[in-house]
């Protein structure tokens, strides 16, 4: 017997785009185009380049030794690769996910110790769990309110504490502190302690990471060569500088001879199986962090994978990116790995070399698969200064001090939540600051919506339309008010609303008629259906009647289930505010 | 030297109506007319009346003596007379502020002990200070966010509580229990130590009061007596109940003989001063109970002496009720009462009685010092079952169970806001129940705005309307899709409203211009600029113009600050739909 799909072609289209959605790799596999080919292998293999010093790098950020930040580098892009509707986005370690691994997991275990690595192992379990089901649901909604102000000044706070936290390993001297102002006041204690060498090899890898960036690529585009080399050039800089480091350190064994602090032995061999160690007590511990590494890297990750689709015309589907994303985080997991999401700088490095497929991923990943099974004798004298330099540079970048200028000038409220998250994440703490933030956002807001502009409109020459009387010259007419409500009518504006009308016609003692026009209101609730009732009393009792003009659909429903409608009268209900004005005599 | 403001009226007038807006009383009390006079007193006597034994009952249910609720009738009364602006509201002790002093103060000290009283000044003292605060900067607008449905759940959950709470007073025996089904719990495990003479003379009180309340009413009606006289003698059934519970307890000495409770000596004597000891951890540890009672007894407060005030075409400053009532706690605590506020039930009395100006405050005030002076040991033999009586009547209706019927008929969300709080209160105590209420609230308010109704308008008829496709017979243009957004543009609305629009463009290739209308826009912030820009590309990508049309002018102002104006073009910015349509060649 045929199978159901072959006797009936539409279930087959029906079961493909089913397939297609949830496996997104199965398209581009299937209509693989081989001119492609070329351009995704190269794109990939420049992304390894940069990932290799970078996972490291991150991996020392979130307080684990190297190799875990190369098992995440591996597994987690081969399910992101299948999964993912990004072709661009490079997925694996990145900087403030490190940060709030090290913040959220430090508390409860000492770095690097056994404990610690099975709690990060849970942390990436959840945070994968967590995402998978936001995007099963199709609930990635939710994530909408982390706001921009917010998300910029995190971004931009965060970095200056990764920047501040990466000093110990340039100095060469512990520093430690829970809050930034310790960090800050041990690093200038113990200045004297500074290990020359450490702090020698530490500026000299920024001082080369910092002319490839700013200095080198406007030089090699002036010199002609095409933009493909430049980035191979530009993105290869730190492995550049991790081989330097290597070479001088080994030179002069100045783990030895100097006190440089190296990376040591790395375990041969591909990421090994782990099984994250789940108990109720640690999953409630590390919950929080979870959520927070949820929020900001989710919202992160599907910008830049949007930004960079578009460009090339594809399209992204954010239910699908974080079910993807989530699969990726379960997978390192079990793959001895920790927390991934998509990085801003990778991708977009990724997508200039030229990644069109999740092929580019697949390729990185066997760069990262062949480093882990062959390479990590080299990385035994790496310096740690020279990872940390490798940080510093990146995310010196994510701090920008310009955005909140541009933000001032469109909207104040948005500046000060801006200021108010940034101070906060920097004085009380990564999680404690972006719940602030967030909290800062949703109360601006409400106090916004809490008291509506009201306009009173007239009519604009002889058109049917009416405006705002202090914006536009408009005719009006003494006997009726018309009055624009510039907000939905809900329990937090309607005795605020209330109040202005009653103002209004108090000080208009020769209003006859005021008519509320709805085209701004979207919804109204049971609160403002009582203050109405109230309202339209009140009026009457200072014998003014009131009129509706220009109800939307949704809320005249409401009005219609309540008993209002009956005393306001249909003949006060006007289909626009022309009609309205019309009907109330107002014609010359 | 004459003084400024003879030389200058416009200055006295100034002086005047700020000296009159801070002390309403000056008014009345300056343009008194002598035919107010008997109405006046005649409703401070029947208040007083009605006050008598609820304060009494109220401080039983507060865990305080029964002189401070008489106490807190004195002072408290005279400074609102001159301070408020209704001169309806009949201020005192009420039944929800008084559980909520319970709730709060237990918790700290024991109820009836030194230390409980003078927690208790100290929470007068800090009420007072905030609705003082919150007046004074005019800040009323924050007591908004309590929304109806809240309230209202709210209000009968407390009823419950309440009435369910003075069950150990009826019964005889002493029951306990934090949450109120550990009271249900312990009520019935003692039902066999029922004293029967209190439970007895508890159900008479309880019969009694219910009589005069359904039963006599209409038949004094029905019998011709005058609405005054009516009032007079259905408000005196709470003394007249005292007054034979009274005699019956000192006839057969039911105390002695019965085990009966009564209240006993009562000190005789006017207000004594008191100071409320304030340390910084006990005003921490009130402070959750000092804004829950601030929430909740000025909405509830500020709601009646609105409504009795419109009723007298009156009017209410709810900045300047919150000083009053502010200033009348304050000085609760400095005479040895507890916090106070306008009651419902009493305050309609004392308008039906015929109350127009605060002078019927002052009455009351008086005949509740006379009380003090000379009565207290009348009360000596009044049994507590009684006073308990008094307080179940008075909130057994409040439980209002149709209420929520009604708010489902017109909104579910607020039926379900209606439910969670109910529940909440019940189960999780008053405050947690009201503060996750108010949050329910406002995440369902936060929840409707992130998914705001989108609809594609169409052309009515021949006129200039342009009106949603699926609710009228409207024209359409297949070139041009004219969109309306019912939502201001927000950061947890901006994304959704991108895919929305992507979406609709998607299933319409024919489509070269889409016109966004800005008719229910009524602010935009800085992350829904961010994603307009990056949609403007995303359409250009696919082939399709944008256009704005119907733009607001706080709008309008927000887009020429950023750099979007510049992008869009003046010449895609349309004042009307109607104008865009036009300019797209959409004439037929």
């Amino acid at each position: 017997m045929a199978p159901v799909s072959a006797r009936h072609p539409e279930v087959q289209t029906a079961l493909l785009a089913m397939i297609y959605r949830y496996l997104p790799a199965l398209r581009w596999l299937r209509y693989y185009r081989r001119e492609h080919l070329p351009s995704d292998v190269v794109a990939g293999i420049v992304t390894a380049i940069m990932l290799i010093p970078q996972s490291m790098a991150y991996a020392q950020l979130a307080g684990l030794p190297p190799q875990i930040g190369l098992y995440a580098s591996v597994a987690p892009l081969i399910v992101y690769a299948l999964l993912g509707t990004s072709g661009q986005l490079s997925v694996g370690p990145v900087a403030i996910t490190s940060l709030l691994v090290f913040h959220g997991v430090s508390a409860l275990a000492t770095p690097g110790s056994e404990r610690y690595i099975q709690l990060v192992l849970l942390l990436a379990f959840m945070v994968g769990a967590i995402k998978l089901a936001l995007g099963v649901l199709r609930l990635g909604v939710i994530l909408n309110f982390i706001s921009h102000p917010v998300l910029a000044a995190f971004t931009s706070a965060s970095a200056l504490i990764i920047a501040i936290g990466q000093l110990k390993y340039i100095l060469g001297y512990p520093i430690g502190g829970e809050h930034l102002y310790e960090t800050i006041a041990q690093a200038i204690a113990g200045l004297s302690q500074t290990n020359p060498v450490t702090l020698a090899i530490g500026l000299a890898s920024i001082g080369l990471l910092i002319f490839f960036r700013q200095g080198l690529r406007p030089l090699l585009r002036r010199a002609g060569l095409p933009p493909l080399a430049v980035t191979l050039i530009v993105s290869g800089a730190p492995l550049l500088s991790v081989m330097l480091g290597i070479i001088v350190a080994l030179s002069f064994q100045l783990d030895q001879t100097a006190g440089l602090a190296i990376v040591g032995a790395i375990p041969a061999g591909f990421s090994p199986i782990s099984t994250p160690a789940m108990t109720m007590a640690d999953a409630q511990a590390l919950l929080p962090t979870a959520l927070t590494i949820v929020l900001v890297s989710v919202v992160e990750s599907i910008a830049v994978a949007k930004a960079l689709a578009s460009k090339r015309r594809q399209a992204i589907d954010p239910d699908q990116e974080l079910v993807a994303l989530g699969a990726a985080n379960i997978t390192a997991s079990f793959f001895s790995g920790y927390p991934v999401t998509g990085g801003f700088a990778r991708s977009v490095v990724n997508a200039q070399a030229g990644a069109i497929t999740g092929l580019a991923s697949l390729v990185t990943a066997a760069g990262i698969a062949l480093i882990l099974l062959f390479f990590t004798p080299v990385f035994y004298y790496l310096p740690q200064a020279v990872l940390a330099a490798t940080v510093i540079v990146a995310v010196i970048g994510l701090v920008d001090l310009r955005e909140p200028q541009r933000i001032w000038r469109t909207n104040r409220g948005d500046a000060f939540t801006w200021l108010i998250t940034f101070v906060s994440v920097l004085a009380l703490g990564i999680e404690t600051g972006i719940f602030i933030g967030v909290a800062t956002a949703l109360v601006l807001y409400l106090w916004r919506t809490s008291r509506p502009h009201i306009a009173i409109v007239g009519r604009l020459g002889d058109s049917e339309v009416y405006r705002n009387v202090e914006r536009h010259p408009v005719k009006t007419w003494p006997h009726v008010v018309a009055v624009r409500v510039d907000e939905s009518l809900y329990f937090a504006n309607t005795r605020y609303l209330e109040q202005a009308l009653l103002r209004i016609v108090a000080e208009r003692p020769e209003v006859k008629h005021l008519v509320l026009i709805g085209s701004a209101i979207n919804f109204i609730d049971s609160s403002a259906l009582h203050t109405l009732d109230h309202l339209i009393d009140e009026l009457r009792d200072a014998g003014v009647e009131f009129h509706l003009a220009d109800i939307k659909g949704p809320v005249m429903d409401r009005l219609s289930q309540s008993e209002l409608l009956t005393k306001i009268g249909q003949d006060h209900i006007h289909i626009t505010t022309h009609a309205a004005m019309l009907a109330l005599g107002c014609r010359d």
